[in-house]
């Protein structure tokens, strides 16, 4: 077996970032893994034959990940983009001029909460967005209440807000995005308010569906980036499951396999449900991904 | 400081798992988060003014933690019951007569997909369980459609298969059966399948939600069950919000809190956001679920 | 592929600790992981060609396992016994009369530092423990400094002691006790300052080496019990490189393997090391040890 | 409260690590824990006042972080190293003109065994770099021999190998170098191969701890770097922990507090121990070290 030696890691003065993550690729553990995500990314974003969907969960927004989000979008990098209500919602209270803050985990809840503050561990939110929130959607409401499906709501949001943002970006650029559990977020909130006070809307649970499969089961080839699994993970890897699986796939995430839960679940689980192609090019990143992504997207961009 | 010293556990032949669990509350580290659950849990189930809501992640119905599931909804632990479309599906799965089967994750997944078989870490399932769910949802369509909320979808779903399972309980008790993500998941695919064929059903992505937020914001007290974070965890979290609060609070995760996903975040954060009470009681269990869930139910029960 | 379906654990009021085991044996997951230790465990014992390896890191004597240590020490559950230092040190201090306390992670640590606490997680420790260490040492002194190795040196100790102690079984019962970073410890600090005022000790660093190889390689059989990784899990390793390789084998840990450390190592690894036999039985069990060590050990019982 | 705003992290193309690890800092999650222990580093380095305690376990030198880990040492990060015995023999490997290469954890453990290679994760080892240590140790173990501490021993390897080794470097330099568990280590069966040959050696066990204590006790402040946890960590600890406690720390790890081990537990628990100071200015980064250690270095170098 001809093997290549593990290079260690020779850190220059000024030196890019490019250049560590092309280093990283020859030494071990967790390093070469990065390496290996950067390499998947950039031939993923080459493949002209490939539709790229990325699957983004955890709070992405609030750690600080959405101008890269927002790049990738804009720069091609992707063709379907599936996330939380909650990355969404998050992107929305930006676009609407607020911000999240630079907390701590080490604090009393008890007193963030008497001073309004919510905590997303070491990130902090000023409980009062949801009032802006509130009034973006009372004054859009007509225009919000004409859609049907997930997707077309989700456009218009991003319609009625500045394009430097994730729901305005996949609006400009058409986009499709897709976010099942859209009721289990902020925005779902919005509307619930405006349902009680017996305001129409009528979105449909399952007519994205019809989108994603088709884009699966049409592309040439595919590939995945997943960020942290839960929904935005598993409603690609089911859209892929009846067609002729992924050829690229990254996957960063903290969560365990042994559990048994998708979210932990490595890529390779995914070959044996037809997900994954049996000779697709795929890496296991376990990171986190606000500092994994930095570093994969400046190898590519 | 008046403390309590820990005490050994001393494991007795023939000892049996509540009194195990009744020495782990005097241990340390992990042992004694399976006990303070267990304690939590009984009073919640005790309290008269509680309202209880689950939420159910990961892959527990293949974990084989149906029968407890089932049980626990049997047996008016639940007042409020939120799950995966995953768990749901595999649900549906065993009531139309399949199994799922002990596997392992040591095992080439290119040789399981040759033989049909999906891999769920060291649980394994056919491939063909997607046939009896197509002839169920043929079969039984002209009702399914009818519906056109979650809740609603899926109690028709239970009143067509056994009683014994958790769709099929969740219907005979009129539990709230929650699922935002529905579309994510083999029922999902279902659903999608008719549609493609241009049969119809409407139902909506947010109606569900005015009931769970009106069961939190009346209710005298709230208790809550998380089982592996991702939607059903947050869907009640976030119905709890503008409520006053859970008064008891069970966790049990293996994901990590520092990369700041709602599935890691530990019960104390929810205090910050209002969603947790500031005196509530709580406890975040750091364990498989499938060891540590039949512990504490045992110790209740 | 002849496949046994998972069986949905049934929990029985009053169940026995190792009814349940035996269940989670047919379920998913971690609790299958719970199930195999056991048969694996009872399996070892009952082998009488087999030298059994107990390693044994973290905190297990302030985590309330010292009663189950001492057990299965005392009934031949173990034929060499690698801890660390500070599981002895507290093992010590519980032999000379003092306590480990219930505490709790969610306090300030400033303040258990002006009340004489230390913290270990959710369990407290007096700081004035090192006084009666500083007693006994002083008290034994010329006994304790006659030995030469660390085994000899620890069984030293142990004769000092009550026999219901980790030191103490193993001295009573010969039962090899290594401990390669003694000097890491409390019980290290204790020699430490015998030496500053001039005291003589000379305990070679080295000489344990022989016994421990001496016997993984004349056994005819090995067998290995990894908890918590860290000195006691790679002492034991590298005894076995060179012997023929473990045949039976358990590893309970909550570490990672994706960072490359010897704890988080599956098992699997040490086949290619030889230190595991290709053909061997073995499993890892991700778990907290306080909760994965009562239900194995009940089940063998 | 007032609050600094989230920086989304924006990449440039051809920006220099040490701007990502800058904007880090503004991020949330672990991207700040990054930039916040390249912060701490930084000071700690320019505090001409601080004595710099490093402790390193895990795989560093597999991994590809030896040259980081000598530069270190060369440029006065450190002024005293811990690590463990298996680092060390890594190091020493390299020394000898041997390579770790990079290989993958997908692969059959016992193909590698029959090649004669063992795996480190995604790294591999050619078995028989024992050879060489043998020659090594068989050649110079008159002069290795005269040693009678564990530095001491650990300086002559250094003075025998190339200054460009870790072992080497701290020789030259004079850099307190220590490991307790040495005998655990592949430095350590070679010790074991002489003296079943009859040959003497005597290394004290216990000898190197006054040194470290002096060095803790008596300097004006204290920095601990800790990667990894293990011995290396435990030991520095304990030396400081009858000190003022340490002014400045950073620990990079993956292990999880809640099973109560030393390695996992935050450097906030060492508060309660006055093994870091109240006020002391401290960060647990968790992730892979590989990943963190190049971008922290990196920022400050």
């Amino acid at each position: 077996m001809a093997m290549r030696p593990i290079k260690h890691i020779d850190v220059v003065k000024g030196m890019k970032v490019s250049e560590l993550v092309e280093q990283m690729k020859e030494a071990g553990f967790g390093a070469r893994k990065i390496g290996e995500a950067g390499e998947i990314l950039r031939e993923m974003i080459k493949d002209k034959d490939c539709k790229k969907f990325f699957g983004v969960a955890g709070a992405m927004v609030p750690g600080g990940m959405r101008n890269i989000i927002i790049e990738m979008l804009k720069n091609n990098y992707v063709d379907v983009f599936v996330t939380t209500g909650a990355n969404l919602t998050h992107d929305l209270i930006e676009a609407l001029g607020e911000k999240h803050y630079q907390g701590t985990e080490n604090i009393d809840d008890r007193e963030l909460n008497e001073q309004g503050i919510d905590r997303i561990y070491n990130v902090f939110m000023k409980n009062r967005v949801y009032e802006k929130l509130e009034d973006f959607f009372e004054k859009n409401w007509l225009e919000i209440s004409k859609t049907s499906n997930i997707k077309e709501f989700l456009w218009k949001l991003g319609s009625l807000v500045r394009e430097d943002s994730i729901l305005g970006i996949c609006c400009k650029k058409k986009i499709p995005l897709f976010c099942p559990a859209i009721a289990d977020s902020g925005i779902g909130l919005m509307v619930w308010g405006r349902k009680v006070q017996g305001k129409q809307i009528n979105i449909d649970a399952f007519e994205d569906m019809k989108e994603i499969v088709d884009i699966a089961w049409t592309a040439k080839k595919r590939g995945v980036v997943y960020i942290g699994g839960g929904v935005p993970k598993n409603f690609i890897q089911q859209s892929l499951q009846f067609s002729k699986g992924a050829d690229y796939g990254i996957q960063i995430t903290t969560d365990r396999a042994e559990s048994g839960g998708s979210s932990g679940a490595p890529l390779r689980e995914g070959i044996s449900w037809g997900k994954m192609k049996k000779e697709g090019k795929y890496v296991n990143v376990f990171c986190d991904a606000v500092i994994a992504l930095p570093l994969i997207y400046a190898f590519v961009k």
